[in-house]
């Protein structure tokens, strides 16, 4: 029997722990951001990935709690500086750190951010910790990396189907990746199966970011939180225009290609343009096959866990939630 | 008889080290900027500190030596995000990775480079790798909390003495401090020696902050390396300013704090007007006991080492060669 707390708990237990750390109160610029950064929500995915992982392995999951809470401020840290470099004003709908405290007090926040994941980790099982700070450096080094060939490709006239998805897996899955394989470790999972389980957080990430992606496009606003067509307004590469690129005539590229900074046309019809070019190169179900290969392949590397079947139902209902396959 | 590498081996050691660690070539505007920053030389103060505190309690300091790497490679990182900060054009005589590759470039591969100290420490023995965590971490954390109080105190109209000193105590003292505990802690030093030692730095990071401060206005321009008056013409706070805000009249005090936004004066006539009040107020006189009894107090600490006279000579020999009491 499977007794480590349900979904609904450890997401409340991830709540608590994040709020219980006190933050000193000076000096007041550098933590006022990183409470209101982590106060934010959302859907705490990768703690709630890192503690369904170690509970795979092990009915008790308190031990993985400060690595779940280390990678959650470890994504909030990439957020910060991402709106820095993007110049972005919202954060989940509210100003984002650089709009409200201005640019410095960002970045030196978003720095501080990363020490304080580094600080919760190193409250990890001291015997685990040398391996656990091996993956977790890999994984933020990739997320690095993903980021940097996120900004080189918006200079990039043309980016392959490959050179996004190689981005996607750096910047979406490698993390996703980390966290499972740090979650199993904790819960005393062997090399193999550890493995196994990156695997299946990288193939999730993949069908996570795509269906993000297709979301931008095609969802619905009042589930989504924010409006449709960002992706199209702001010109920024996504799988579905990489996609559309590939398979769309000289004339529809070009008008890809410039879309965006078109003063003619109301933003209504830039979406209601590259939507149309997306339908005639039959994007959308293109991207929803995609997700569904994916998603397969991400559930088909839970079978192959030296565990049974019954310690992978939870994960298994988690990542159908994620990817909308359980309504 | 001590028999670990002399300081000019000790320096190569440490020179190669960085050196040889191969960097990923892929993606290049992340990882150039890495190589192109430590590459610059410099004293490499920081992890000639952490080998000679090792040295102090043992001959092998060769398993220090990834943890030095990891000092210098996190000062390295504080100087690309401090130079976006202050939008720094040099560093070192030379464009600063912001000037040369933009900002966002600095801002990712500083983060990049924060990433990769972690790494090398993650080279450290495994069974200190907790301890040596935990002191990194805090080091860290004091370094940009000294940081955003300089930031602060740069919109502050007056700042104290008293906190100047707290402020050079976080932004530079604790950097020294942790890497003497760290090469303490890897030779084997118990708790008692390591927080002496700790103590050590953290008097002798005052002593050369403030000669930091002092040959900027009152240096001798070849030795520095930089034109003099750099402090008094950006109307930035130093120990100098500090003192002399305490000690001069109202008028002398209203000249200071104008001072270096006044279109009338030439640079020369300004660097001239504030030292005639800082000699008036005495403080070079005042600044240099200030450094000497720092400096005392500093190597009062390595007497109180459980070691013999003769192991800590090297230690000895290189701070004063660093404030140049040596000469």
């Amino acid at each position: 029997m499977i007794s480590y707390p349900d979904n609904e708990r450890l997401l409340a237990a991830i709540e608590s722990y994040l709020a219980q750390r006190e933050l000193p109160t000076e000096p007041e610029r550098l933590y006022a951001p990183m409470g209101y950064s982590l106060a934010e929500g959302g859907k705490r995915l990768r703690p709630m990935l890192l503690m369904l992982a170690c509970g795979i392995f092990s009915d008790d999951t308190a031990p993985a709690m400060p690595a779940a809470a280390a990678v959650e401020v470890f994504h909030n840290f990439t957020l910060l500086h991402d709106d820095i470099m993007d110049n972005a004003a919202l954060r989940r709908g509210k100003p984002s750190v650089q709009a409200r405290w201005g640019r410095n007090v960002a970045l030196l926040s978003g720095d501080a951010m990363l020490i304080s994941a580094y600080r919760l980790l190193a409250a990890t099982p001291a015997r685990l910790l040398p391996r656990i700070l091996e993956v977790f450096n890999d994984m933020a080094i990739g997320v690095c990396e993903g980021q940097q060939y996120d900004m080189d490709f918006e200079e990039q006239s043309e980016v392959s189907v490959e050179e996004y998805m190689r981005m996607i897996e750096l910047k979406t899955s490698v993390l996703l990746g980390g966290a499972v394989t740090i979650g199993a470790i904790i819960g005393g999972a062997d090399r193999a199966d550890c493995r196994t389980l990156n695997r299946f957080a990288i193939e999730l990430g993949f069908a996570f970011q795509l269906q993000d992606d297709l979301l931008d496009s095609y969802g619905d606003e009042r589930t989504l939180g924010k409006p449709i067509g960002g992706d199209i307004l702001e010109g920024k590469k996504s799988y579905l225009t990489v996609v559309a690129m590939s398979r769309a005539t000289e004339e529809e590229r070009e008008t890809l290609r410039t879309l965006h900074r078109n003063p003619e046309l109301t933003p209504e019809s830039k979406i209601e343009t590259a939507r149309a070019i997306y339908d005639r190169c039959d994007v959308r179900r293109l991207t929803e096959q995609q997700i569904a290969i994916k998603f397969d392949r991400a559930l088909s590397m839970l079978d192959r866990l030296s565990v049974g079947a019954e310690r992978t139902q939870r994960m298994r209902e988690y990542a159908a939630g994620l990817i909308g396959r359980n309504r």
